[in-house]
């Protein structure tokens, strides 16, 4: 098998942009790299992008919020066994907060929330973990944390370094409603005649396709805390690109397009809460030089303040979201417009 | 720009296996390939391929079912118009078979479903596609079907081509309800030495962890319809290194992990409802002959009739999938264990 | 204990209305009961009886749907043999059908789905019948159902009557995806001059505080196939009067508001997906005469084709749920409204 | 209509028990009274109830937190301002809780959450109750709370008094996530002898089948958050008894049966994280005498400190919650028993 080993694997990789930006953490025109086999979304960003650089301010990107978190699951006798034992890890609050400190330059423990299922104790420890996604830094930190809560605490058992209340790599409610990950909402507000002239739609139509397919056609199909068009296309190819845990996509992709009809203007949202990123950790290291020069064309090998660099890629992500999300939108509004444009991209070879 | 351009992006790709599987569509035993930034997923499921091949049977993976979707919006002035109007849609059922059928050589429409919300009625057009993931054969399939139902059944307009009841890349409850992709179970039996020796842990403890964690804890974080620690690292990885749309991982990562302790074995199973993967189509085109080479390694490049390379495929993956699950799922019957496999594996550089 | 066994609890009721309807199953005005210790719901519903009044065909009430369903659980020793199973008992449907028809003069099979995860195999099959909710009728012919296959299936054993893919009185997706109960969607178009008068609202604030409020709010707490106020306290008003099974309102109140601008009116729409509802059976039987006098004052008493006094039913339900979300949605437009009605109205003695 | 308007509701009742209860709030042995059309509930929570009083500490029910919660929904031009918003709202959380101190004798705002989706910003308000459900107590504080940050904080709008992510009366994952209501574990060990000579089964057998129905059927169902046979049956019964306003068993139905075999014995577990109950306020005042005796009855007027009576009312509810659970698990895991059972008790008059 020695001849099969680890080769680098194709995803062809293109540049688009740049996306006019502003916001809490990040302004400019910005590039980003998108890798993809799904081709078509190349000139699809492209196009929202265009339309980005139409408007003043561009699209804002607003950080929201930031964390990353591991939830243990611990073994108890009963409810009460596990009341009393999550009312002691509260108590040394300060204890575990050293614990984790001594865990990582970076690591921080920030917040704690837990479930009683029964005797079951699911405790969601919550840390920040400057440029990193975090997620070895976070299993690290809980496994310290365990080791100190079985030594510590009457009446608890090992259950499992993660409990899937974390949640890592799966569609649930907890991230959005907790957080995980950055929380970034990029907005754009675009004049009708932009609308009409480069997106071949109007305000209205935007918003009323907006109410039916992402709102309640999601909310039929089952969906949960999310309405969007295509997520995961944009997230999946940035992330790629930029040397993150892809899978990640999975919790990301759930987010929420929300439009107004302003005036003339419509007014378009994209809200992602659960934006697992990082500049630094798996993914960007020796033998991946690729990612690194993509990640110093971004501007993200910059000496900064700890997490600036992540966020501000998280913001470069939402705003990327943001103009797939919105030139895909527009062209839904259009009867065969989606699959003509498919039909004229795909003809030319995918990676010519 | 230009120098920018089309570059291939280098996710580093190693083969695992052989896995051994038998089951409706494939048997034997099989190396994959996987493209993933996070390494520890090769020795991991290279441990499961293992356990495979030290059981008779190895892996036995069963095809269940096999369709994929698109579904449309129509706006009518109110929910007796909807009525009427998908009534006419069923009756002209024929009709739109042939419409299919005339689309594309492979596409042919075997169900439709519907929901009517007030005056919008969402269509779900139901379809085999050969060996073809089928994203463009049936959204091409639907604009023709969309395309007749304007002109022939009265009350409708043009909502959207997809009204997000498909759904596509999107984490809902309907795909695995109604079926979208290939749906597949994976099951291994191991005795309890070979869990012992292999994997460090006894089949009461992996069967405790996975009703705790899997299921107890997803639903606590608000998951649905999955129960799984990690089939979206899995997916990614095999999803990549064959080119598939790897968004799709969104839903093809929702599914259950069932766990019985039957005497002195483990039944470990792993259940994939929604499975979008092709052997041809988009990301196996020209340009990409490292897919094209990886195909071939696989044995997928055999002349079959339509659909079985794609469903062997399936097979394949979703054994892929049970591999790195029990491989995880043993690690965390054991304190400790996860973080230091990781430490290990990733002191190696990542692409070395 | 004999002294403080079977009372009666005086759960408070009156007569609302009459609202004005029409559709495909009932026309005509017509008063409905509600039984509550919620005094509030009595001005709040008549307020939008009175709206229905005064707009020519009133509320459009469409039945779509009707059907009641149990799922039974079979154990097998692996997917291979689900599979064998579940195709096994699809080619022995004209039997099964004979099977149910002869367990009850209004039973009837008319479909069959299934979902396989590893070895278990839930069945959900799907009845018509009659007047009544039906599920007694239904729980005793899947227990014949069960009984045949259990006899004439290889390589199933008995998991369980109830597999909770039914599903009943819970809020799952399956009721409104495969159908459960009425699909009933009740409409009301209401001209801008009215929703000023009589509703201190306009059409265009209605269909923004539907948007953000029903879709978006509900989709931020995790909702599930649901975008409404306060269905459930409706439903539990009139299921109490009407001597339903009230706790199926846990279903029944998973139902989308969805409103539009319409020139100058309001189109206000409710989908109900998940009624349980019967004007037989359980509830309606000896020493609950009360019961038995609100049906017969409802009309529902009359000698109709078997199904039809329920269907009325539904549409009427569907209906009075329209008109207090429809008041309660006008009053939350405005600043303080709601507490101020609440005070006034609970001044009054509950049941004075 | 006069002769037609506010009159009694005979839903049939009953008195069951004694439980026998232990825990955190309340002890000793209770009976309960239901009121339900749907009479073979009695026997069946009879039947654990006495399981209940063969087993030494009983029932254990533990109190794992309370609180209830309004959410408002405030517009705003776009996130940077709901960013700013929610930032001073936090800031002035002393004035925050003044404002609510100052609107009622009991309520005490404990916790504020919020969401922000492109320009909304949802805040949930967190309060804590006294002996009330709190329904009208948490609006009319959060009405001054929105008085006041219209006031005081600057670029937001009015949005709505309830924004639903707070959510009343309506099946989500923030409450049980965030908490709202009463979170109470019901928890009984139950001796081998004892599960086979009362409920005709086995630890093993019930554990089975409370990961195969409960578990995975109702995930497979697309439930959320929830895990249990007929919860909503008993809270029901116990809500209409006990004055409460039952259109909170949608989402109090919510919740996880977790079981273990423990050597001989079975380990039965209920928790209900989203119990809305009060002993004061609604439903419980003049002209609901029946009401009033059935608290007098159950132990809940003594005077005691605030809250106290409420918490042990969540309790008792809990225990009858997990007698009605029990028998009915253990009905299902024998074929026919359960539809045997409902014929022998429905042929007795419903109401005799």
């Amino acid at each position: 098998m020695a001849q099969r080993d680890v080769v680098p694997s194709p995803v062809p990789m293109k540049w688009v942009g740049p996306l006019r930006l502003s916001g809490n953490v990040v302004t400019g025109e910005h590039e980003v790299p998108l890798a993809t086999y799904e081709t078509p979304l190349w000139p699809s960003v492209s196009r929202g992008a265009k339309i980005s650089r139409l408007v003043d301010e561009g699209i804002v990107a607003t950080l929201v919020d930031e964390r990353m978190t591991r939830s243990i699951l611990l073994d108890t006798d009963g409810a009460a066994d596990a009341l009393a034992a999550i009312t002691a890890i509260h108590a040394a609050r300060p204890e575990l907060e050293a614990t984790v400190a001594e865990s990582s330059r970076f690591a921080r423990l920030i917040d704690i929330h837990h479930q009683i299922a029964g005797n079951l104790l699911f405790v969601r420890f919550e840390y920040s973990t400057g440029d990193a996604s975090g997620h070895n830094m976070v299993t690290h930190a809980s496994d310290r944390l365990m080791e100190r809560i079985l030594a510590t605490v009457p009446g608890v058992r090992y259950g499992s370094i993660s409990g899937n209340y974390c949640s890592d790599k799966k569609a649930t409610a907890v991230n959005g409603i907790l957080g995980r990950g950055k929380n970034v909402v990029a907005e754009l507000t675009i004049p009708g005649a932009i609308c009409s002239r480069w997106l071949r739609t109007t305000p209205e139509r935007m918003n009323e396709l907006n109410i039916r397919k992402n709102l309640i056609g999601t909310m039929l199909a089952g969906g949960l805390r999310s309405a969007n068009a295509h997520y995961a296309n944009m997230l999946l190819a940035i992330y790629l690109a930029t040397g993150q845990d892809a899978a990640n996509i999975v919790e990301g992709s759930q987010g929420i397009t929300h439009t107004e009809v302003r005036g003339d203007d419509l007014y378009f949202s994209c809200t992602l809460p659960n934006l697992i990123v990082g500049t630094v950790g798996n993914g960007k290291g020796a033998g991946l030089e690729h990612i690194e020069r993509n990640l110093v064309a971004m501007g993200l090998r910059e000496p900064r303040d700890p997490g600036e660099n992540a966020r501000r890629l998280a913001a470069m992500i939402a705003a990327t979201v943001l103009c797939g999300e919105l030139s895909l939108m527009a062209a839904q509004t259009n009867p065969g417009e989606l699959m003509q444009s498919h039909i004229a991209l795909e003809r030319t070879p995918a990676a010519g």
